[in-house]
């Protein structure tokens, strides 16, 4: 489950919806919230096979949070107990001490009977569950944890453009990010048939507003294009197969495809990406579309990596500021994941 | 099943095989079996979704044998007693004036305990299947079928090219035609990746061959460009998202695309494609592979209809013969089932 309550729970309701996060207590710079933005007190924990957890990913990386906020990474297969640190030594989390994110849990919620999501940010000190809610964790993670983003951070949320990004990404959210799940754990032709159109719909009408600009809105990297590219770095890989949603392939909209190129191939979004993490969870985890747990070959992903010529377009990736330096030896993508 | 014993039962077992045709009688000029070629004595049972019977589909258009070999299209959802005739009044052939294509079998060979299979010829006055030999129809149609072929019909399978055809036929056969069939009905990764590699191989290598030349052997039209295309039409629409062979769509491979659409607009082709029974057999029969029996939207078949340009390669499609005339109206492909 990723992203709220979903996974193998998803598709065995009637109607697929995704639930709210239930933990939303914010880490803000006033910490009115008990928990003040603090460098190396809370630990984000993400699989990189989720497009929710991903987001932070990436502005945890263009943000240059790396230092302030540590990562773990779970295992993108889930067992029974859900999300699970088995890629890491004795399968503990090295920080928390854990062997799954539910145990962060129950140390915050005793008996809690929802679903384990991330991203989620945990306490190292207490062990506890911050939060897991994946709408509001990058938007502070822009707004809150200023004080100690890198030198040069891009502003991903600029206060003149709110509205705007917010209106967009509320579009994007609804047709897109989460309509390619409801297609997927459709359990009738009817409502895939109405979820599949309108991921459709939706990226028809960006595709006119991207061939015109770099980005989704002004003229660098806001949290809008992040929620985009988590689902589009997917697309091909898992959406349009795995899920249904195969009108056509990434790679055949001119547009939206260099698009993807052009953030996949900046500094802290491509970087981020594990095919191998998001084909294996999506593939294997999923037994209810896809029985027999076989992961697909393709698509080959080596397109990721060709010119984009989306520099003709003009924007300033990171407006006044500069783009992040390489990824920690310790956090970079294993080999058979990258493109 | 279609093309010998496959469809539900197919992966079922540990690694797929497609069972040898059991009825291999010929119906031959001679009748050295007991079926002499003979004008409106045979019926040609067909399912549009299978390729081995579309085959068939095609040679006769080509051949012009519409009105010598009458033909029947069987409803693309099987159930346990497999193909049937629901598409027509009553649910019965109107000449056999059967329900199930298993009748004929049976009038055939009492408790056949095989699989019932298209194609299919059926003896009209007695009711008796006379061949379910998928690899053989359509050679005895090009070759034994002569004296009741139309004006101009071309050499599907000439004399001096058989050993060169054969060739490119059998691997074809092996890699691509079946190939798909065991990388989808795979029940674990290794069989599923040496099957999907070999796909891919194959098609990787008759691509430069296509890419210097117009059809696959001479310079015209031969039953080798008959099978290879009853596959590719079906690739991205099937094979690439429920089968998994997925490193490329067929839109995405220049050549090979090209000399689809070619084909696809070459009367006798595309005129027998029926992409709604095609989806909908594949993606509602085998819930082994699809439990949700979900039909996908894509993709967008329009493609299909775009210029080719493989003219530019010169060759003579029909040889000395010609194109055939329209499709009778009878036959014509339902607008939903039409690129």
């Amino acid at each position: 489950m990723s992203g709220g309550d979903v996974g193998n729970r998803g598709y065995g309701r009637k109607t697929f919806t995704r639930s709210k996060s239930h933990f939303t207590d914010r880490i803000t710079a006033d910490g009115r919230d008990g928990w003040p933005v603090e460098a190396g007190r809370y630990r984000l924990v993400v699989s990189r096979a989720c497009p929710w957890a991903s987001r932070a990913l990436v502005s945890r990386r263009l943000l240059g949070l790396e230092n302030a906020l540590s990562l773990a990474v779970a295992d993108p297969i889930q067992d029974d107990r859900s999300w699970r640190f088995t890629l890491d030594a004795d399968g503990r989390d090295p920080v928390l001490g854990i062997r799954f994110l539910s145990e962060a849990y129950d140390r915050r919620e005793t008996d809690y009977p929802g679903g384990v999501s991330v991203p989620a940010i945990v306490d190292v000190p207490s062990g506890k569950l911050v939060t897991n809610d994946f709408q509001q964790i990058t938007l502070d993670l822009a707004t809150e944890w200023t004080a100690l983003h890198r030198q040069g951070a891009p502003d991903l949320y600029p206060r003149a453009l709110r509205d705007e990004i917010d209106e967009v990404m509320e579009d994007v959210y609804e047709d897109v990010n989460n309509g390619v799940y409801r297609a997927g754990f459709a359990t009738d032709q009817e409502e895939y048939e109405a979820a599949c159109a309108g991921v459709f719909q939706r990226l028809d009408l960006l595709t006119p507003r991207l061939a015109r600009q770099r980005y989704l809105v002004g003229d660098t990297i806001t949290e809008a294009d992040i929620r985009l590219f988590t689902t589009l770095v997917r697309f091909d890989a898992v959406y349009h197969g795995h899920f249904k949603c195969n009108r056509w392939k990434l790679t055949e909209n001119e547009v939206l495809w260099a698009y993807a190129r052009d953030l996949f191939q900046t500094p802290g979004f491509g970087d981020t990406v594990d095919f191998d993490h998001i084909k294996r969870h999506y593939y294997q985890v999923h037994t209810g579309i896809n029985p027999t747990g076989i992961v697909p070959l393709g698509p080959d992903p080596s397109g990721w990596l060709t010119p984009h010529h989306r520099q003709l377009l003009g924007g300033r990736p990171f407006g006044d500021g500069t783009p992040p330096g390489p990824v920690r030896a310790e956090e970079e993508v294993r080999p058979q994941g990258r493109p």
